[in-house]
């Protein structure tokens, strides 16, 4: 199974969880919005979101045969047993899912942090109000998520257990890009967090990661992705 | 299989996307947090969430035997195929799950026109960026989201096709708590969504629906909950 990934090629972004997946596993995929010709680029992810039917409402999507998948966690839930990223059985499945989905809310008020009036703004047009969003995301937010996320993440050397799956590439790509968007806040917050650091580093050792995140295929973090560095943003 | 459900006993909130699919399914549950006495009440759903291993990050989450299953989206995935809320088949039901998340991502976004800042914080210590917030909302948000909720629904009686499903069920709340909290705006939009007023209808029609709708189980919208009325918020 050749897989097609579309989703914005500029940044990271939620696709940067499926392209994680993939590129660990060792799948064979095309990242189609990053590419050049007919039937690739943005213009094809655009317009399979204007076709009719199960069209998705927003990138990433992934393209499995002939079905179309879109939400970011609902593709990992839907990658996880093709590739060996999760372990066996419904209620285990369930667990890494419901982890998917709160690491997903995380990442949803991440942008807001940033964003907190409206995507077609400009941050420099919501700076006020970001700089108060921000206040109390590092204050309240980070330590109840990435707490749970520790707390739940104990008993073995995984996130799950004694096997790696697509949580701890999650929780790797999480703890990166708070330590770019963030890096003095989550210096402090990191002290609480050993797990998830350690975690991260065993994430970044699994040779085919450590392969992508070298390679031309790993998008750097930057002023146009969900984690972004505004200084005074992380007092 | 009788149920336990965990939610705040206060509001519908996330919650209330798994009542209607138990009471519309005719399923057995307890609403645990609503009742009194040892084992219930919020301090038992409380006690729930700081138990070691698989804890919730946050309500609502469901007992199903002995499994603990969190993130509403993830339940009804779990209860879809238990309750004939779902059609047969991965394809179908990853796309249900598809649409119920992209439905979760916008009553995240209902949520947070009236607390764009802080959850922490009352509605009234952050109403001039509620205000903000809310007017991109309903320009943009609103058509995005119900838009393309009303294009995918189509081509049969129910969301999904010939069959009710639970995507029905939360179709209905999102109309209803829309209507609830931006009853002007909401009879604006409705005009081009007539399959979504369809639906509504025909949920609302539901025998099992209906009685719950009528009885005391259901709580009513209220100034507490995700979808709240605030006049000026629906100019």
């Amino acid at each position: 199974m050749r897989y097609a990934l579309y989703y914005w090629p500029q940044i990271q972004g939620r696709g940067e969880f499926v392209r994680l997946a993939l590129e660990a596993a060792g799948a064979a995929y095309d990242d189609v919005a990053r590419m050049q010709g007919r039937g690739r680029g943005v213009a094809a992810m655009l317009a399979l979101m204007k076709a009719q039917g199960h069209a998705p409402f927003a990138p990433p999507f992934l393209r499995a045969g002939r079905v179309v998948i879109a939400q970011t966690a609902n593709i990992l839930l839907h990658l996880g047993p093709r590739l060996g990223l999760v372990p066996a059985g419904e209620a285990a499945r369930a667990w890494a899912h419901q982890v998917q989905l709160t690491i997903a809310d995380f990442v949803a008020e991440v942008h807001d942090t940033h964003h907190p009036i409206a995507s077609s703004l400009y941050y420099e047009d919501q700076r006020a109000e970001a700089l108060r969003r921000t206040r109390h995301f590092l204050a309240e937010r980070v330590p109840n998520y990435l707490g749970w996320l520790e707390r739940v993440s104990g008993g073995g050397r995984w996130a799950l257990g004694a096997r790696r799956s697509y949580v701890d590439l999650s929780l790797f790509q999480v703890v990166e890009g708070m330590r770019y968007a963030f890096p003095r806040s989550m210096r402090r917050a990191e002290r609480r967090l050993p797990r998830l650091r350690a975690i991260r580093d065993r994430v970044a050792d699994w040779p085919e990661v450590a392969a992508y995140l070298a390679s031309p295929r790993r998008i750097a973090f930057n002023a146009m992705g969900i984690f972004r560095r505004y200084p005074e943003l992380d007092p």
